[in-house]
């Protein structure tokens, strides 16, 4: 991994051109936006709860990799100077008692209710999708322009404090002669969420059907295609509603925040 | 990384023979010790220190790359079924004010002082010795059975909380014409420091004297080699003593804590 302060000279532009558009209201997943540059998974809380989930991340590091933490109350991260965290994402949940309360493009007013906020921004897999389709594997929510399809499993995480909950994982069709180099590209970037968790057999982790997923939109599977499993950084909104978490803030599964760091700073 | 769980079948006879040794009074630096079995730093630190001190190290990864975190008030670590943190290093230290109060090689006693003590186990770059040696790179202080020697550095930490402090290195000469085997072999182990962040110039980090190390011993340097420097997991001691905290129990540098995970865990 290169340090962030190492990069000052990549051209953002296409990264900030993203977040503005979003700070003026746009709604999109951002799965094939701004490619090159990584996205980021969001969950904040309370400064009573950092610990409990910080320790959550550090037990559970394939479905919570750490990329950033905010300072108590800052909406700022080392990510992407200038960016405001309750802005430049294009959905926000809010959740209270565990339960999915609101879901709005501007989170400002949820963020003042308290004053000591800490945001954590985690690893997407959407960072590695680029290398992928560079290697001629095709993803296909980015082919038809949906949601990628996101499943809770029966994998229980290892809690930590007062945070319980099973993993989420995301779906992406590989064709069998591909599932390898799928495995090996994503092995490479070990902080977003790295080699798959599992391939094949979704029945095995508590996946019913495909075509029914928790998050996101169901995608096409081809004949000869396996689905393959990545840990998700949608884990934090499980743990969120499963531990009747009091007040949460996260992105809306898909739609990420997008940094200006490139992918490249993750390759392991 | 592999999963822990995946690992219960190796033999740990070594591991857990080395631990009992020290759990009955031995005192002596662990490098060489148990080969082939992870080693690690501990910080130990009042609940209310925890998320400054798991922010410090999510900040500061190469220095402080986080193992595995005990429940407050827990003296068990899933590293190693059994162990008993409070008295199955060789040499601990006592912390107050930022000072260093006590060496001890048992610590049962100051651990009673804080009912949640949270302990953090951090990866030591003992972990790939192995595999340099296995590949032909001599360990001068393996060789000589004397303590690694450790630098503060004048690079500073991103600070986390009311922590901050600098960089603490670890230093091995290498045969120039080994030096990037070196680099080679220790970046495959991201979770124990990985590659060197310094070779050579030690003056560019703030190093004046290498015959006086801060902590450990000082080795013989041989005409041809050069000075490689590691990041070393005695930075949150260095972090300690920065940032006046009130109350820590470390290990002494260089007696680590021995775990029953093999290196081979942490092999990227």
């Amino acid at each position: 991994m290169i340090a962030i302060n190492d990069l000052r000279h990549v051209k953002v532009e296409a990264a900030r051109t993203a977040r503005a558009r979003y700070r003026a209201g746009t709604i999109e997943p951002t799965s094939g936006i701004a490619p090159g540059f990584t996205q980021a998974n969001m969950i904040v809380l309370p400064r009573d709860w950092a610990f409990d989930f910080l320790l959550y991340a550090q037990r559970n590091p394939k479905a919570c990799p750490v990329l950033d933490v905010s300072d108590p109350g800052s909406h700022a991260t080392l990510l992407a100077p200038g960016a405001d965290l309750r802005k430049d994402l294009p959905l926000y949940r809010i959740w209270r008692d565990g339960k999915l309360a609101e879901e709005t493009a501007d989170a400002t007013v949820a963020w003042g209710e308290h004053p000591d906020l800490v945001s954590f921004l985690i690893g997407c897999s959407f960072t590695f999708e680029t290398s992928m389709v560079e290697a001629g594997i095709e993803i296909r929510h980015i082919t038809d322009r949906s949601n990628v399809p996101m499943y809770l499993t029966n994998k229980a995480c290892r809690p930590a404090g007062r945070l319980h909950g099973n993993m989420v994982v995301s779906m992406r069709p590989i064709p069998a002669s591909r599932v390898a180099d799928a495995a090996t590209i994503s092995g490479r970037f070990p902080a977003v969420h790295g080699a798959p968790v599992h391939v094949g057999a979704p029945e095995e982790i508590g996946i019913k059907d495909l075509a029914k997923p928790e998050f996101g939109d169901p995608v096409r599977i081809k004949p000869g295609e396996v689905p393959v499993f990545w840990a998700c950084g949608v884990t934090p909104q499980a743990a969120v509603m499963a531990s009747g978490v009091p007040f949460a803030i996260t992105h809306a599964p898909g739609h990420m925040f997008i940094t200006d760091i490139p992918d490249s700073a993750y390759h392991a």
